[in-house]
């Protein structure tokens, strides 16, 4: 397979914008395609068939690019697993966003008492606890849906005493299990850190998972050869949005301040709609 | 023209379920067909060329009803008028959820500051501004939006100290301008009334959108002498949502509480998907 051939990442809105731009950083010589389904967001309030069916018409989308990998940076889509995708497209590599982070808290936990906070989709599928007790059945995980951050993150309200009272509501039941690592199972959530941290103090780990995939990308890449190691060019990243207003290109910049990225309106072709 | 069909209301998710219920009450004899595209939830960070196309999908399914009236119970449909509908449904009288709430502002002011709060499509749209201006130039209009208003309301956040702090941020800019009416302008609203009167004192007057729009629908059909003045019958109003997993239902519930109603899933049938 061609080195040079693209990274692909898609999300059901923004929020994977903080993978493609961990990814973007760890990995300048990568070429970067995004596509946010911004027409379809949220998918965590809506049901795991229409969730499945809105990832295949993105993966065929992303598919015309002939990428190298393609990231789920969705938490909604990878917490109903990639078998469903893998097998649909037996040829291509795909690597989701609740797995690193899984194996990541795995790791750091020490006391074996792991919490995780994402938002009602995500923690409704128990697919971190499931993970995790495959590994190791000792391990207990407490979780905890913040249905109240992402609309915090997407407006800004980063580290505001609002947020703090909003972000104890949520995690002091955790912090009273004596959680010593905190998985942010939402790819909203690395800008709301300095807040989470805060509440939760200096003791406990945060496991961001832009940064556990971007990591697990690298790995996969290096483990298949497929690291583009040739001589630094300035690809930029190209940004797909099924729909793109004002409103959202605002919200956007709060992900990725960067005025060096190809922004454009993309449909996924899906023929079947709700 | 029939007066047993049926009075039809949509709206992009579940906030047009405050309107639905007001019109229950209000007329116990009609018969109400509801639909909410909770698939597609929220419009208001979408383009008003989808938003056009969604209400379009939604009317066709609607008429398959035979509908007396159709009741437009979103404000990012309301905010983008009704013309676009009248022009491609000439038989059918629409009724939207923003005329009947700027022409009650408009009786209501003594000092002729009105205050507007709703989503950002709402407010960006300026539509309320517009029609109040129209008809008195005089008035002055102060529009703020609140995006964070509605999940506060979706998650049952009602009367939280949160909820105060966040409203006072976002009103505390009209009450300065000493506004004596504040629009609710968005469907979701009236579940947070007791913290928004809370914040904005006694002496303001609040335009609630759904009761509103209820009083104007039963104006109409009079009108129209459209009203089902047969004997009460129990019709159990038909809701259908074009996704339905169960953590919609719980919010569902907090907006119509009752086991009354008849839950269905449906497709709008639109051809054409982004």
């Amino acid at each position: 397979m061609n080195k040079e051939l693209p990274i692909a990442i898609f999300d059901s809105g923004i929020g994977g914008l903080t993978v493609a731009k961990r990814l973007y950083r760890l990995l300048p010589k990568e070429k970067i395609i995004y596509f946010g389904d911004t027409a379809r967001v949220p998918y965590g309030t809506k049901s795991a068939e229409t969730i499945k069916q809105y990832a295949i018409q993105i993966t065929r989308f992303l598919i015309r690019f002939n990428p190298k990998i393609i990231v789920i940076a969705c938490h909604s889509v990878s917490s109903l697993g990639t078998s469903f995708l893998k097998r649909r497209f037996p040829g291509i590599t795909f690597i989701d966003v609740i797995n690193p982070s899984a194996l990541q808290a795995l790791k750091t936990t020490r006391n074996k008492q792991i919490g995780v906070i994402g938002p009602p989709a995500t923690i409704s599928s128990k697919r971190y606890e499931s993970i995790i007790k495959r590994i190791d059945s000792q391990v207990h995980v407490y979780q905890k849906a913040c249905p109240l951050l992402v609309p915090l993150a997407e407006e800004g309200w980063f580290d505001t005493d609002v947020t703090k009272n909003i972000i104890s509501y949520y995690v002091d039941d955790l912090l009273e299990k004596q959680i010593d690592t905190l998985i942010l199972g939402c790819t909203h959530y690395p800008l709301l850190e300095k807040a989470i941290r805060a509440v939760v103090g200096p003791s406990v780990f945060l496991v961001d998972a832009s940064e556990a995939t971007g990591i697990k990308v690298k790995k996969v890449l290096q483990q298949q050869d497929l690291l583009n190691k040739g001589k630094l060019k300035k690809h930029v990243p190209v940004l797909f949005f099924s729909d793109l207003p004002d409103y959202r290109k605002k919200i956007m910049s709060r992900f990725w301040n960067t005025q060096a990225l190809l922004i454009k309106k993309a449909s996924t072709g899906g023929k079947k709609n709700v």
